[in-house]
């Protein structure tokens, strides 16, 4: 029977990244803003200073089977910092592709996250959640996080290039 | 007459970094959750791979006056990444002295860091503010920013230690 396994992104993953990427921002219906390319993904990522760490998710099929291993979920982290309470985690994206949902997949890659957090002494793991995706935030709920919009009130804000460079006077 | 600049912080800044993350907290409604120390800040934010970078405004008193510079508001950010659009930065705190509100001291420490952000190629800013602090998200969008919470719908989300080691199975 095929398993699962979450392991380290390599630099070689970055064209399985990029299209879940893709796929991801599709599904939030956000696909529009998607402008990154493959070659910043392996610069960012794989670098002496990378700005972004990345999990991967890879079925391996069973022994026998033609076919080598697939990734089929992702999730791409930084690392943070809050003044409350030192370093923590940011998860950007998690993502599982479609037809391997409702396997515990995205559970393993959370979990994993939380395991890198404990181990690099962080005290927090943030991520955000469209208010439509439901089934998402109630995963997280499941797993013990907190909605901060809701609860506190935070709410998201950016600035784009256009007025950051008029701030700078550019 | 006084001046005011902005500058990058330096380690002997962090008594008054301290002290303005537990005003800023407090201001927030939110100082039961400040837990970092003067020690953490100098370890993080002035190693040789900093998890945080510090911006500092300084009122510099006129010639003549016996009192040196003094520390009245401060900018922390780090870096962080979009899948997609790379390199941001994240300004996790901003914050003057109420005393010194009203000056434009806010903006200059803004502005300055959407000069950073271009220079080190960051195509965003982004930062959270509370529902209720109505003057701050004035000025953010006054600046040109976006509130993505109302925009697109994004929530915060956060999973502190217990969950975290709940997940890890610690």
């Amino acid at each position: 029977m095929a398993s699962t396994r979450i392991r380290e992104a390599r630099e070689g993953d970055c064209a399985d990244i990029l299209r879940m990427i893709r796929e991801l921002a599709e599904f939030e219906q956000l696909s529009h803003q998607v402008k990154i390319s493959e070659e910043a993904l392996r610069a960012d990522g794989f670098g002496e200073n990378p700005f972004f760490r990345c999990l991967v998710a890879e079925v391996v099929p069973a022994s026998g089977e033609l076919q080598g291993p697939r990734v089929v979920g992702y999730g791409l982290y930084y690392f943070s910092y809050s003044t409350w309470k030192g370093r923590n985690i940011y998860l950007e994206d998690i993502y599982v592709m479609p037809q391997y949902r409702g396997q515990g997949i995205g559970t393993k890659i959370i979990k994993k996250v939380a395991e890198v957090a404990l181990q690099k002494g962080c005290s927090q793991v943030r991520l955000a959640v469209l208010d439509w995706n439901k089934k998402a935030m109630d995963l997280y709920k499941s797993l013990g996080a907190q909605d901060l919009t809701e609860a506190e009130g935070w709410r998201s804000f950016r600035f784009e290039e256009e007025a950051m460079k008029e701030m700078a006077g550019c």
